[in-house]
């Protein structure tokens, strides 16, 4: 940031470190071009006077004051007078309160701008990273985080152009101004927190080493076995989003300033890192899988971001040999931005492949990786069964091969294979094996992407491949807008709703896709909404992996588009269903009825509901002459679509008997 | 073809013509070749050898044989030895039937081969096609077909790429061996020939007219209103497929060999040309729609197919004002193959406009086709609203805009103010009108194409449009198979049908196309089939049309990739429906219960259908083990599919209440 500012030039940094903090979490960089350049830095912390006068996170006013006040470009009493004529002349349509609490932000901006001494400035080699920093991050993240990519020679790249996994969680942001802090006594330890945090930043632990605990690092007696619970959040990771604490139904969470509690939780942090990895509890539940690691940690995506938790918790349950195959859209920005990766790996380097492709063409690039890898393993198999190997090794290989499909199994074999390579010369037969031991894992494919993917660019290709009857997993993260694009409105976007470039509202009804894979009656289909039902959640995204044939899981997902503080995703999310909004099913062609709605009737209003969206209150000024009418059809649309997959079930019923 | 011939080379004509029939049909450029590079001309009569000897189409063995006997490459004794013994070592597992049939038709093939005298040869104008020349064929159409495209130069084409419909009529074929002589005692006036012809190469008319007739033009009292009615075979354009003698219900159409009917029946139709056009009935029934003119005449589709009935149905109810966008397949190959285009236009000028483009966004190309036509037309009606016309042109507006959507009256009005434009000068304002006085048409958006369009590469884009809910007109022509790039098989081929490209039958089901469409609710969706009922294909194509939203209609389609004798196409239609193979309804949106299921239970046993069509025979052969499981999967699909429709129609009686 400071690499282009002029000789003597000005800064003015928007936070709330003061000095000496500030001081602690500059980069070196920073910290030189200051001293070097002999800059004037000045800091206001706008979000805490924005905060505390109601403007929410809106801060254009405040930094403006400021930006007036350190530039003297021109007399700064006149430009305040200005200011707030101005303030007077644009808000008071919105009321006496909104023009107050902007005139009071200008005030507390004079009053709190703060000109830092910049001689006090050390310069030392800090790392708020305790994760051990390895040969990609020195040669490739780090020159790059610094706007030195150009200088990054050629051969520091691998030749195939993939990269590492498991390399977001070098990038520390510490962009929490809030952190959740953990009431033990009152946490009924049901994993909600866990189950809903965007970016794995909040996970419980269970310890049995009584000796070393730092002193704050409080537990309470596990619930579900042997040992002590604690819930321990990532201090550097977490973006203070505060959906946790929001969907705890205890008020366990209680979002507290960083600055309070973020020393002493970075030593309960160290201190958890030196334990060992444990699941305790069948993983197929909310309870059990918040114990299992996460192979998506830490990604860029928005604070409170609704499509992240559904990633995060498909690699807890299947990680570990999970293909991806990403479409365009969110979920590929924060899946892999140059130049990391969140989808991360264990402490054995078991994680999941993840590579991205377009809008019109994932589902089939994903099927493609599919056949290619059902057809090595074919012949792998068939390979293995025709060729003699060395008694130790032939021994690993029937083994394998009494059950190919054991994955736990697998992936001791893996380690044993290795261990064993390290210790012996490897000659003949046995080379084969060895040179093939990643097609021992029996993977788990993945097709995830947006709605703009799944419902509108991407569908036929979506629907070739569900046709196909292959085994594949397709997870579609809908927020029912183009999200990553800027706002169009997709055909996953109910009626009524406005998108930055529809701003008169959809007029045609939210495509029911679910009813249109239906039509296959062997495909495996579930509306799922992790806020509303995350057992439901759970146990379809179970179903889907172990139906042998394909699987397409629709999952609502809270989106700052819509329009609603994110801290209240999830929520609104359950909000979601409470209204008949969204309903909840699974379709299982496995069964004898295959249709399950597993969401209640309705007991909110469903105007009521679509209000607390923006997306749907802006209405009223964008579209008022329509309005009413837009949200009649609307919940007109939502209430036929329940009443489908009601007959559905009513139908199998019938058909059963 | 005599082109690229060397002086004194050998020609062998596989034809019925005598030598002198020869000399009337050959085009002079071929005579000219024969006589200046001293040719030596041979004709044989292959197919009657073979279809006499049992052998249908196959004359391969026959036209080995005269090549051996022309060419004198090896002693013609050897020749035939090896010829004879070979067809024994081939033939023998297909039984002795087939070995006597083959060596027959060489012993016949040695006997009938005939060398012509070439030096009777006459060179002089001949033309067959009693069509007048116009233009753009002397200028393009003959330099082309005559394989001296090259040499047109580039000031004979349109600046704007277009080219002229109405220019297949120009290229008389007369490759029919047969033609349908009609017994006009027998003829009950149903019209089920001339709706089946997929040539538009036979047509009722009705003749008020005593006087001139030739003689041979016989005539029965029309039922239908006053006057004589007539079937008149079109010798030059029908290709002797036969469907129109098989579909007739009291065998009125008896095929005949063409040299016995053919003079006769050229002379009955030079007077029907002289005759007006008349539409004695309402259109919209089978028995009304016959008199109508077909905008889609003569295209080069095969022998018997079951797509261009469709189509041409289509035009003769909305051909005068039609857009049509055509996806890429057999439909874009015989509906715009250069440089003719059997898209034709009436005495008026009339006629459908006709654009192509790829499998992959053809909904999406007619959508927008539509979408600037509606804008188009709306701008022009608001102009004519505010502006100000000289007197009599005013009274023209005037009369438009009572009601802009009265299409004969349009009609009208465009041929009046044209009439006018010939006498008067267009000043000041007026201009405008003439302008644009194809945007007084009210038009009729059609967008067309097969399965492999429809059901796959251009169903992402067909969804789009649906769901866009504006007023297009959806015809899929639905023959199972990708007909035209040689046989793949689609989605909305069958469990156990193989396929040129599939040997072994498709293992998934055929995609229930019209479920997944319905989904929306407002579409209107009907599945037709021609030979089954063409009534309610009447009824659906009218009903779509007048439907104001998205409209779909899946035409079950007979081709030659199935596997059975073409003339008998329409009545295997038929005993689809029959079988359960095929299930028809509407789904009308605009009715109370939307769902109408038109075809009764089935009559026929479905594997009984199916085997009559090669495709799932065949199974016998390519894949022995699991043919019976394949077509017991088949037979549940259909069934499954038949149910799903009829319980929508028990929902919809339900909903009524």
């Amino acid at each position: 940031m400071t690499d282009c500012i002029k000789e003597k030039g000005i800064a003015i940094f928007n936070t709330n470190y003061d000095e000496e903090q500030l001081n602690r979490v500059m980069p070196n960089k920073m910290k030189t071009d200051i001293v070097e350049k002999n800059l004037e830095v000045w800091t206001i912390d706008a979000n805490k006077i924005a905060f505390e006068n109601g403007l929410g996170r809106k801060i254009n006013t405040i930094m403006q004051t400021v930006l007036f006040k350190v530039s003297n470009t021109v007399p700064f009493e006149d430009a305040v007078e200005n200011i707030k004529s101005t303030i007077v002349k644009s808000y008071s349509k919105k009321g006496q309160k909104i023009v107050d609490a902007n005139l009071n932000a200008v005030d507390q901006a004079i009053k709190t701008l703060k000109k830092v001494d910049t001689s006090k400035i050390e310069i030392k080699d800090i790392q708020l990273c305790k994760v051990m920093r390895d040969e990609y991050f020195e040669n490739v993240i780090l020159p790059t985080a610094n706007q030195e990519g150009d200088k990054i020679p050629v051969s520091k790249f691998e030749l195939s152009g993939r990269m590492p996994t498991d390399t977001a969680k070098f990038e520390k942001r510490a962009i929490a101004e809030q952190l959740p802090d953990w009431i033990s006594e009152r946490c009924i330890q049901c994993g909600r927190c866990t189950m809903m945090c965007p970016h794995a930043a909040i996970r419980p632990v269970i310890v049995k080493e009584k000796a070393k605990r730092p002193k704050a690092f409080t537990t309470k007696k596990a619930y579900i076995c042997d040992g002590d619970y604690r819930m321990q959040v990532d201090t550097l990771d977490c973006t203070g989003c505060g959906v946790c604490a929001s969907v705890c139904p205890v008020k366990a969470l209680i979002m507290t300033p960083s600055e309070q509690i973020r020393d002493r939780e970075i030593a309960n942090e160290e201190f958890l890192l030196t334990l060992p990895d444990n699941t305790p509890f069948t993983p197929n539940t909310v309870k059990g899988v918040q114990f299992k690691k996460p192979y998506f940690e830490f990604s860029g995506a928005c604070a409170g971001c609704g499509e992240t938790p559904y990633i995060r918790l498909v690699t807890q349950l299947f990680g570990d040999r999970m293909l991806i195959a990403n479409a365009t859209g969110c979920s590929s920005i924060y899946g892999g931005t140059y130049p990391t990766c969140p989808y991360s790996r264990d402490k054995e380097g078991f994680g999941p492949s993840w590579a991205n492709s377009l809008f019109e063409d994932n589902a089939e690039f994903g099927f493609g990786i599919y056949k290619a890898r059902k057809n090595q393993r074919e012949n792998f198999i068939n390979t293995l069964k025709n060729t003699k190997f060395s008694a130790k090794i032939q021994e690993f290989v029937d083994n394998f091969l009494k059950n190919p499909e054991n994955h736990p199994n697998n992936k001791k074999l893996i380690l044993n294979l290795k261990e064993y390579k390290r210790r012996h010369l490897i000659k003949g037969n046995d080379n084969y094996l060895f040179n093939n031991l990643s097609l021992i894992t029996s993977p788990s494919m993945w097709i995830i992407g947006g709605d703009g993917w799944a419902y509108d660019i991407g569908f036929g290709g979506l629907d070739h491949v569900v046709a196909s009857g292959e085994n594949v997993n397709i997870l579609i993260l809908d927020t029912e807008v183009y999200s990553n694009t800027g706002g169009q409105t997709s055909k996953s976007t109910p009626r009524g709703a406005t998108a930055k470039f529809n701003l008169t509202g959809k007029t045609t009804k939210k495509k029911d896709l679910a009813s249109m894979l239906m039509t296959y009656k062997n495909v495996y289909v579930a509306q799922v909404c992790m806020g509303a039902n995350p057992d439901q959640t759970v146990q379809a995204i179970v179903e889907a992996e172990s139906y042998d044939g394909p699987s397409v899981i629709i999952a609502y997902s809270p989106c700052i588009n819509h329009g609603y503080s994110m801290d209240q995703a999830q929520i609104h999310a359950m909000n979601s269903v409470k209204s008949g909004y969204n309903t909840l099913f699974r379709y299982n062609p496995k069964e004898k009825n295959p249709m399950h709605v597993d969401s209640f009737e309705p007991i909110m209003d469903y105007k009521d509901f679509v209000q607390t969206e923006n997306r749907f209150a802006i209405l009223e000024k964008l579209n008022k002459k329509n309005k009413s009418k837009l949200l009649k059809q609307s919940e007109k649309d939502a209430v036929e679509r329940r009443k489908t997959y009601k007959e559905k079930q009513t139908e199998g019923d019938r058909d059963k008997q």
